[in-house]
């Protein structure tokens, strides 16, 4: 990992949402700029990004989001950070790091600058344990590996799709929670890594986030937020969910803990209420719709998976609101535009050529 | 917790398999000598065990085990650091800590003495929650709590009837990864603690683990293991699966993580392969039976689900190996001990009464 060369130099794409904080590229400048970023702006078209010297990068507004996928461009969210879905879509990588701009680098106990991506990068290289929980967490550390009673069949382990970093100093708290515990910061550096159980949901955040395209990449959909939606601030809890879902029935595996981004600021917990009440309202009937959700045995593809899954959406979830209706279509919408922009790309074939 | 009395001081005991090693007690005095010892003898009775000065304990060998359990005494290993749950038994206390005599205080990256006990009443005191992942790991943690996303409707979690420790030094590794890492050692500190989710088996380890007696005690039967028996080594991997079932089915918590105790020396390997090799193979049999085991409705104390679960491991792993039967057996005779030395007991009623 520490050669001279960085690690997936030309097989991975960073997807950031709008950079309004100009410090935020040059603060990473030394970890990013062998990358090719992609930067797709959340508002108005018109308004310019200023983008430093030395970056490699595409920049995508609403006009290029409309002219690329027409009518299509519906699936993709307006004024809202929901939109990064679609350079997901645009990137020809096989893999994708995401992070906001307002995440900064975070330093280790020791005082070291830490690299997120190169600790994605190991994360995403190395198998998940989905099946049987390992109480020294990710076997695949150094240093560390299975203890006594990890039954020997199931070490081998199971490709990764997805890392899911934290944060340090503002942790990402709901509304009623920022509001209750203002001054809450995150000083608890946790060392380690781990899977996330097959058939155990989880709250991913888009904050910090890495995945494998190939494997997962039309799951991770970012959902309709923002303007003209009843919701926001649910864009990568719905990726998650659905990807957890898909991952289980795939076979495929699911990290979170390393790396540690600095999260530099809180967003305003007023309106983070205003966009999240419906959420918080109806998450207590959408994550025992995704803990019972299965998936047939003809969704080999993580395509066929997510049409599967819109089906269920519109029947089970239609009933709460209009919203979810409109959410299963955009669904549908997403897999057909990721599929013009990506032709003959069936997603998750295994090594012997059949998905699990 | 840092308060004049020591935490729980006349409701938990310390339950010790033997004590082969003088130093032991006295590098745990600060932290033990106002509590209860409950030292249980594992090999011949007429060797005399040498507790310091100080000490309030009880010692129990063979002779006494033979004599209080009379037949029943049968299910109780011998020659076997199993037989520490003799020691469950006959505690009156609601907690129960036990620990390994080769394990001994760590320290924390800032050098300061671990109180491992102390930890592990945090852990024991606070809720679990099973049910949804929490990024941020155990919720209830000093400066933590449940990130964006986490259904308000889970935020109570359920009772911890489990705290599962860690190990400083030496992993605990199964013999033929001793024989391929002899020099592995764990140095990584991992500063948290987590639920285990609710239908993910673990590996128990018995030499670092606390428990509520109350809740769970009932399961925590170490099986049949050394003199006489085709098997060793897998006494607290027995417990811990049986365990696992049934908080998963009376909807009660088991937390891993910290505290690490510093585990100072590896076991024989040659020793361990003898003792392992048939756990090592029937395990890939024992596991699926496991994840795959449900308890019936009528099963709502500990005591019920355990006899059920027996009933099962006579009819599904009895197949494997006529020492399942026999173990089955046993499982029953330990309910029946149990019982007699408990009367009137039904553990796992909850608050309300009646168990969930």
């Amino acid at each position: 990992m520490a050669s001279s060369s960085p690690p997936l130099k030309d097989e991975l794409d960073i997807v950031i949402p709008t950079i309004r904080n100009l410090d935020f590229l040059e603060m990473w400048r030394p970890f990013f700029q062998p990358y090719h970023l992609i930067i797709v702006q959340d508002g108005d078209p018109s308004r310019t990004i200023k983008v430093p010297d030395g970056f490699d990068y595409d920049l995508y507004n609403r006009n290029d989001i409309n002219k690329m996928l027409g009518p299509r461009a519906s699936c993709i969210s307006f004024k809202d950070s929901a939109c990064r879905c679609f350079g997901y879509m645009v990137s020809k990588k096989k893999y994708i790091y995401t992070i906001d701009d307002d995440c900064f680098v975070a330093k280790d106990p020791s005082g070291k600058d830490i690299n997120a991506l190169e600790q994605h990068i190991k994360n995403i290289l190395s198998p998940s344990t989905p099946y049987f929980f390992n109480t020294l967490y990710d076997p695949f550390q150094e240093g560390n590996d299975f203890v006594r009673g990890y039954p020997f069949s199931l070490r081998e382990g199971v490709p990764t799709a997805v890392s899911h970093g934290l944060w340090l100093n503002i942790p990402d708290y709901d509304a009623p929670t920022q509001l209750v515990k203002p001054l809450e910061r995150n000083t608890r550096y946790v060392n380690t890594v781990m899977t996330i159980p097959k058939g155990t949901l989880f709250p991913m955040c888009g904050m910090n986030l890495a995945f494998d395209r190939d494997l997962i990449g039309p799951a991770m959909y970012f959902g309709l937020m923002g303007e003209g939606q009843p919701i926001g601030r649910y864009d990568d809890m719905w990726a998650g969910w659905c990807t957890k879902v898909i991952c289980d029935h795939l076979g495929l595996g699911i990290k979170t803990g390393l790396p540690y981004i600095w999260h530099s600021k809180a967003s305003n917990p007023f309106v983070n209420l205003k966009k999240e009440y419906n959420g918080i309202y109806w998450q207590e009937e959408i994550i025992p719709f995704f803990q019972s959700a299965t998936l047939s045995k003809d969704s080999t593809t993580v395509q066929k998976c997510y049409v599967e899954l819109s089906k269920q959406v519109k029947e089970k979830l239609g009933k709460i609101d209009p919203y979810f209706t409109k959410l299963a279509d955009a669904m549908v919408t997403w897999i057909e535009a990721w599929d013009e922009l990506n032709p003959a790309t069936d997603t998750a074939k295994l090594p012997n050529g059949s998905a699990k």
